[in-house]
């Protein structure tokens, strides 16, 4: 019998399993322009509710990596390395995860995001560095990963579609925090762009999409299951976003960061996520264990070479190094403010989201999509979660070009911050890595 | 704060109640098309799982009632009486209910629908009346009320334009069964059309909407419940729909069925129910108590008045009371052919919507909307559930102008039977009725 989109709603809706073939054809017609938005939109709410079995999510996940086009990595074997985050704020890991891994043999062939509302991404980052080229022909994209074992471009091509056509959907219809529909888009991109060794970064806290620890582990759970249905090797870190990683907010601040981890600072947050996640992705590609893995990781960063690479590869692509060299050749925002401390205490919790959006304010990334960056703008963290603070010390420092919004941001700035007498206790950075 | 539809949509899925005000922003937008199906397709899925309260479904049933016309019957004070049903097969009591409850002294200024899929619509059964007018202009469909208390025309207007778009994109986005939704689309429309007293013939069983007992009492309870809120006088009568309603199914035979009870043959199912409907109204507006009211409506049945008040009410619609004086006046279709009854047994089910589909396929009713219809076309039912059968008996007759349906309507006929050795029980015809 032929299939149609009623009963496939219908069926949802009563909690029954769809099949592949539905899926493929749901998919299919909603590419083609013959399944209409409202009746996709009611199938996602019921989704929402009804849920999704492992056979459903797996049948998405696949026929939206083969709804347009995907990379060829074969010729690279079971080197292939990708990286996913949830999405954070001062989430700059795959600035120093990249050079590392490929430094360590692994071959990284990666799409990244731009980004919009609290969260930054490593294309707007890589941006901030002058004349570095976000985009390549995808020749010359497996190219340079054959020579030097990196590459970060734009997301460019028509990869994945109908996820791009099925998240607008879910954006505007309240039905983007389903775990198999989050799942399936994330790991759907990961597929088509054809690595076989994936590490994500679940991000868990108040600037993170999964706001408690449960929600993120499941959602940890449910997407390392479904990448290894679809025979890939992945495994999950669950990092603490409760508090941005690092110390520095908006996109060249977050290069100068980067650097200084791959130069030997890692004694802080964003250096021990940084090394866990690269880790994990050696460990995968070499077959080693986590603890041979690290090491070969502190090995590379301490000994210069991940550096390096990544002067290497950002002059690859174009891109000016001795801005790297010396990080204070970034150009400078015209205006600076400092956060003054006004009470003795500890700094009890930070909200992370609205961190990220005074960022956002500051002019370092997008309210809306096609909103312009300024990529000096941004905030230094003098203090963060569990710091005990005295009157008079800065509490952070705001960089823009535009002052009128110091005023607005400042106060912004200081709704994200609890204050305590008390030493407060502090989440785990890692709380849990699944495989 | 400004409402947003997003948030509507988000807050229903977390089960949280929406304001009077979203619910008229929700529906004023999307009558005037700024609110997209495909976000409104998202919520009605949405309250399907979450459901609405009764404050919402309240909010619901005014907002599309007072979207468009309503009818003003305040002239007529308490008196004036509105039947509605949930649909059946051979459902023929609006044609025996108007002129009883006219005859008794309610105003009757309804307005009735078209058939589509298995149930038949009251305004395509008046039409096989030759020259039954089924529009009046507004102030004449008035001003015969108030002479001769009855008037019944097609749904026109612009009754209720919200349910109308709402109730179409539920149709293809599987969201049509979720009690609030059926009670405000039913309610807005009875509320629109102005009158006092209504009551709702709430059918169950395998040719109906609800299928169970405690789905239709479920339906009857909220419909009552919001009915009342809205200040109307609203019983609910709760008939078997396991087996067609009376004998007849199609128009004119479907007339001529009404016209006999009509004329005093009451002692059958259909003359049981119509005499309850009815009976509920007169309750209703004469204030009396139901004993009361079904010795009333029997005196004017059985007096003849009833049936004079149907004449009166057809002649001013300008039909052809020959029809009814003598049915057999009445076109007749072409073709018969008689089911014969191959073995002894009993009829130990029927499945009153695949009757109904039977009848469609003969011509009766419309598969889609625009579909022409045979008025002449239909089946006469000989033996029904519980009735005994012997070899040779016929089952029932049906009349077509389209010989080539005879066939396969015959095939699906049969399916919808099914025989035992044993006498069975049967439904009881009247299950409840919700005050």
């Amino acid at each position: 019998m032929a299939i149609r989109m009623f009963d496939c709603i219908q069926n949802k809706k009563l909690g029954h399993e769809l099949s592949l073939e539905e899926i493929e054809y749901i998919i299919q017609g909603y590419l083609d322009g013959t399944i209409p938005d409202y009746q996709v939109s009611s199938l996602l709410m019921a989704i929402c509710f009804s849920g999704m079995t492992n056979e459903e999510t797996k049948g998405l996940t696949y026929t939206m990596a083969f709804s347009g086009d995907s990379v060829d990595l074969s010729e690279f074997g079971e080197l292939t390395c990708d990286k996913h985050s949830t999405g954070g704020v001062g989430d700059k890991t795959s600035l120093i995860v990249g050079p590392v891994v490929s430094a360590l043999g692994g071959k990284l062939a990666k799409m990244s995001g731009r980004g919009l509302g609290h969260t930054g991404g490593t294309i707007d980052k890589l941006e901030s560095i002058p004349n570095y080229k976000t985009t390549l022909p995808r020749d010359e994209f497996i190219k340079q990963t054959r020579k030097i074992g990196i590459s970060l471009i734009s997301q460019s091509g028509n990869i994945c579609p109908a996820d791009k056509k099925l998240y607008a959907l879910r954006d505007v219809t309240a039905t983007v925090d389903s775990i198999p529909l989050i799942v399936s888009s994330i790991m759907s991109k990961k597929i088509a762009a054809g690595s076989k060794n994936i590490v994500l970064d679940v991000k868990v806290g108040s600037g993170a999409f999964m706001k408690t620890y449960d929600d993120a582990l499941e959602l940890a759970r449910e997407m390392v299951k479904i990448g290894k249905i679809c025979e890939r090797n992945v495994s999950a870190v669950i990092s603490d976003m409760n508090t941005p990683l690092g110390k520095n907010i908006g996109n060249s601040l977050e290069v100068i960061e980067a650097v200084d981890v791959l130069k030997g600072n890692i004694d802080n947050d964003l250096g021990k996520v940084s090394v866990v996640l690269a880790a994990e992705l050696v460990r995968m590609f070499k077959k080693i264990s986590m603890d041979d893995a690290i090491k070969e990781v502190l090995k590379v960063i301490l000994n210069g070479k991940a550096f390096e690479k990544m002067q290497e590869w950002v002059a690859a692509q174009g891109g000016d190094i001795n801005v790297l060299l010396d990080t204070s050749k970034f150009d400078e925002a015209k205006y600076r403010k400092d956060l003054i401390a006004e009470d003795d205490g500890y700094i009890a919790s930070m909200n992370s989201e609205i961190i990220g959006n005074t960022s956002v304010m500051l002019g370092a990334g997008r309210a809306k999509l096609g909103d312009k960056i300024d990529y000096s703008a941004g905030i230094v963290l003098h203090k963060k979660t569990g710091d005990k603070v005295k009157t008079g010390d800065i509490l952070c420092s705001f960089y823009t070009n535009n002052d009128e919004m110091l005023e607005p941001a400042s106060d912004k700035y200081m709704t994200s911050l609890k204050f305590s007498n008390t030493k407060p206790s502090k989440e785990k950075l890692i709380q849990a890595i699944v495989r």
